[in-house]
């Protein structure tokens, strides 16, 4: 697990997947692969969450960044039940930042990134991929479980016994270099990589209209982009 | 990791998952779980294997044991290229024991068991189930390096650090109660439990009619019958 590492000084890069939902940190992820050199395919899993208005976000985004190819895979997480973001309940608006910083929100969907990072592992082991990166955080995570680097450390351990390459000695790295940013780092270092945030979408409530500006999500970018010190793009 | 415990002892059953191909492991597994009094819900995965005829197994091997709910989910890896089972190049067939046991066949999705687990996690974690059952096997398992022990216990450790129930101090718990056991000790357990294994389907290149008899997965299971001294009712 990579969680950071100076970035332009690898030599070894090649093919990478980079999960891409169209959000803030995803977005800010593959423009650090790019930098990096690392050839990108761009995976974007609808899992029926209520905000697909980020796969068009996603799209965008892969586009200006130039990656060698975009699959956008669907996965019906809705009928499975136990969260709010795919359909189950009200998605909590307006909460204090210690309140969603010390358990785990409705917004939790059951393994969700088990599930994304398991995809991302099947096509990076199809196309001999090296890496794949991905844009959790644990500071902003809103006690989701699996967005900690104790959770990503054993991923990767699981892909490295359950893979060809693993068995090959040749793991593929799983690389969170945003796992301990804050969000006004992320959004520093996005804009120094030249990512253009108007593209990007963070509402959980999102249909394609100006975000809610209340919900969690829409709570942490703003402050992101206050603690920045840079104007949000998507509200000039 | 529970690699087979005595079977009928558990005081812990309530609601488990079941990862069901339609072939005869996991059939055995199904009756194993139901032996033990677990309220099953079953999961079959259709990646886009050239062998879908397993999941009218699946149906009817579901059915016969009372479950609770069978959910067919579709996750198309075809594209995703890799592996001969999903159609990228032949299935190899007339294999020595050897031959298969000591490499990673072409047969071998990328990181195929991974993306079938986590599916399966979702789900538990969705019904709150206790349990995820699975039929993988590291005797026979043709190298497949996501079929052995180490791998699921990797699995067993990323799902209780990712997930609401491993936060609780609730793991779920993965059992592979055929980890460890020939395929003839299988269809000795399986036909004790009751299980007909005319329902179900092992060949790789089955698409409804009898099994071809060459591939991977006739050969083990031809030998597995032999070995436990039952005739294997698809043949009679």
């Amino acid at each position: 697990m990579d969680t950071g590492a100076p970035i332009g000084d690898r030599a070894d890069v090649g093919r990478a997947v980079v999960l891409l939902s169209g959000g803030l940190d995803s977005s800010t992820v593959l423009a650090m692969a790019r930098w990096e050199g690392w050839i990108c395919y761009a995976l974007t899993v609808l899992y029926g969450q209520t905000h697909a208005v980020e796969a068009a976000a996603a799209r965008r985004v892969a586009g200006a960044f130039g990656v060698a190819e975009h699959r956008v895979t669907e996965i019906d997480l809705r009928g499975w039940g136990g969260s709010s973001l795919v359909g189950d309940g009200e998605i909590p608006r307006g909460r204090s930042e210690g309140e969603f910083s010390r358990s785990i929100p409705s917004t939790y969907v059951p393994a969700r990134n088990t599930v994304l990072l398991s995809l991302a592992l099947a096509w990076a082991e199809a196309l001999d991929a090296g890496a794949v990166f991905l844009g959790i955080n644990a500071l902003d995570s809103s006690g989701y479980p699996d967005c900690r680097p104790d959770f990503l450390k054993a991923f990767e351990e699981t892909a490295r016994l359950g893979t060809r390459r693993g068995a090959e000695g040749r793991p593929i790295s799983f690389r969170a270099p945003l796992l301990n940013k804050t969000k006004a780092e992320i959004i520093r270092w996005g804009a120094a990589l030249g990512v253009d945030y108007a593209m990007t979408v963070s509402c959980y409530t999102s249909s394609g209209g100006p975000p809610c500006g209340a919900c969690d999500s829409c709570r942490l970018r703003a402050k992101g982009f206050a603690e920045a010190g840079i104007p949000d793009p998507l509200l000039a």
